[in-house]
């Protein structure tokens, strides 16, 4: 198979782990014999460094141009406590999920047993732990009217959702639901906002075709809670765009590092596929991030294509690398392995 | 000293734990020679079972003519799923907030030594944790325009918060941390929206005259991870409405129960307490709930109207009864201690 990959490395340690990440398709293509085209491009703090745009016009060309992007990560802490900063390096990640339609964020969470020492939470807890998060990821409190005052003394933000954005979400959790353990939560705020019971009323209605899933309510502050003290009661996790945010990395701390945590996001046209994780300035260029989640979101978008035996081939070379314990120190304190020998490892080990 | 206070027990294991903080602080009136009155006043789903309303007129009179108000819990889940149900009890709630201008909510998380091995998460992360959270109660996405299309296809929450809004509530959050270890950390998420951008520059403005206060910035998602990962971080936790709600319900499973977290509401005229837990309507009239979240609250009460060493004598009597194990089966599975029993045993011992 041919396919075309935009790479996005984006900001602090997002360029590194990507590297690691090609290795491994690298290594599926001679293993599998594919061939694979990756064109890079600029994102976020670096693209508005050199262009001033965070999203430059031909970032989007290649990504519309390929197959699929693999991103790494956004943010740079130069923009973060400036309030009034014009041009933000997160407005291109928004921006491309809005130009590319990514409107579903889709974040699995499992443990490895081998890493089952790792988490903050005890054992019982988390052991068998194995759900997946449909996040909205292109409407919501994030792409709704933004205002502020001449004065600049009041702000808004509007949250706005419509029906068919509801019901495209929840019919691929549904069918999500149905290749798992047929069960189906959706997490809101119905007791107070407007958007959350329009949530509830479509996502009640659309339940109704797949009489075969169980549909769960849970309010987001319940939700919270929950996540942290019985998370094996979830199975789909569907939720609008901000408490999707904020739940799903909340979840990543069960697996003990959000540095294993991939993630895809899906829209009709386009697909991308991203690190949870963010961009992790302390670390650029220390060679101790973590490599796993970019790997794995190439794991995603290979089998996104289909490959389903070489995305196979990279869960086990990471598993592998795992219970090898040739991972980096946030897996594990003593470790003398860096993000680049851990990529290669993977890489070596894919067969 | 002469207290009025009103009784709103609302619904659920509300009216049972309440009916407890009763007790303590009648226990109070004996040992210290004060005087307090109770008014009961009908609020929730109760309220609209009886009279129609969530908040009954004569129940919002009975407030404003007390000293404080001391709240049990709301909600009820022939309520939840009903998307277009027209009256719910949470409105209750919230119009109390609103016309007792209870702009501020304050929720101390402190872990018990002897309760420690009681949290799902492992001793080392949560020993020593002591932090409150200051949350704004009468803003932001909770009371903003709420719109629905007359098709019911599009619905719409508006969040919006003024420079005064934010700027009472940081001067409570840095006030609050002179007296403890000096640190206030705002949650936010300023890369993504408006009103948080505002949030970070008033706040940041206003920290300029509190020198000797750190001031930290964390955006929600990430601190919804700093919560599991290192909660001993934080000292004062200052947020929105939203954010408050979802992260304050999160840090209550650090201490290995809700049931231990009572909470303050507090405005320029008047103040109600309550615990933080939900009316939990599986227990309703079992005699399991937990009482010391509204026991802790009454004497959060007491302490507002500055009886310290009243208060003191209550947290006392609490202390001693989680230390003797003579706690309800959220704590101790093997509990044969019912509601009615707790309350009375920590009742008698306040001395
Ligand atoms: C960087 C930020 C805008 C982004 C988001 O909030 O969506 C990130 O936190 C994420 O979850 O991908
Ligand atoms: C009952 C509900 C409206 C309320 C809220 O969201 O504020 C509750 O969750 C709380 O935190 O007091």
């Amino acid at each position: 198979m041919n396919l075309k990959i935009a790479l996005l490395g984006g900001d602090g340690v997002g360029p590194e782990v990507l590297a690691q990440a090609v290795k491994c398709l690298q290594s599926v293509e001679v293993t599998f014999n594919h061939h694979f085209t990756f064109s890079p491009a600029l994102v976020g703090a670096t693209a508005i460094d050199q262009t001033g745009n965070p999203l430059p016009d031909e970032t989007l060309e290649i990504c519309k141009n390929s197959n699929a992007v693999l991103f790494g990560a956004i943010g740079d802490p130069k923009y973060d406590n400036d309030p009034i900063a014009k041009v933000r390096p997160e407005q291109g990640l928004l921006k491309l999920r809005k130009e590319l339609g990514l409107f579903s964020n889709i974040r699995p969470v499992r443990v490895y047993p081998s890493l089952i020492d790792r988490s903050p939470l005890k054992k019982e807890i988390i052991s068998g732990v194995d759900f997946t998060i449909y996040r909205e990821l292109t409407g919501g409190i994030y792409f709704g009217e933004k205002k502020l005052n001449e004065k600049g003394t009041v702000a808004s933000d509007l949250c706005e959702y419509s029906e068919k954005e509801i019901s495209r979400m929840a019919h691929l959790a549904f069918k999500a639901a149905k290749n798992r353990r047929k069960k189906v939560t959706l997490i809101d705020k119905a007791n107070v906002l407007e958007t959350s019971r329009l949530w509830r009323k479509v996502v009640t209605r659309i339940g109704e075709s797949y009489p075969e899933i169980e549909l769960d309510f849970l309010f987001v502050d319940n939700a919270a809670m929950q996540m942290i003290l019985n998370p094996a009661q979830f199975d789909v996790i569907l939720t609008n765009n901000m408490f999707g945010d904020i739940i799903s990395d909340e979840a990543s701390v069960i697996t003990g590092s959000i540095g294993l945590l991939a993630s895809a996001s899906v829209g009709t046209d386009f697909a991308m596929f991203e690190p949870i994780h963010g961009s992790y300035p302390q670390a650029t260029g220390l060679d101790i991030a973590n490599p796993i989640a970019a790997i794995l979101s190439a794991a995603m978008l290979i089998e996104h294509h289909g490959l389903n035996e070489e995305a196979q081939a990279i869960y086990m070379a990471v598993e592998n690398a795992i219970i090898n314990n040739v991972v980096t120190s946030d897996l594990n304190p003593d470790s003398r392995f860096g993000t680049d020998y851990v990529g290669n490892y993977i890489a070596n080990s894919i067969v």
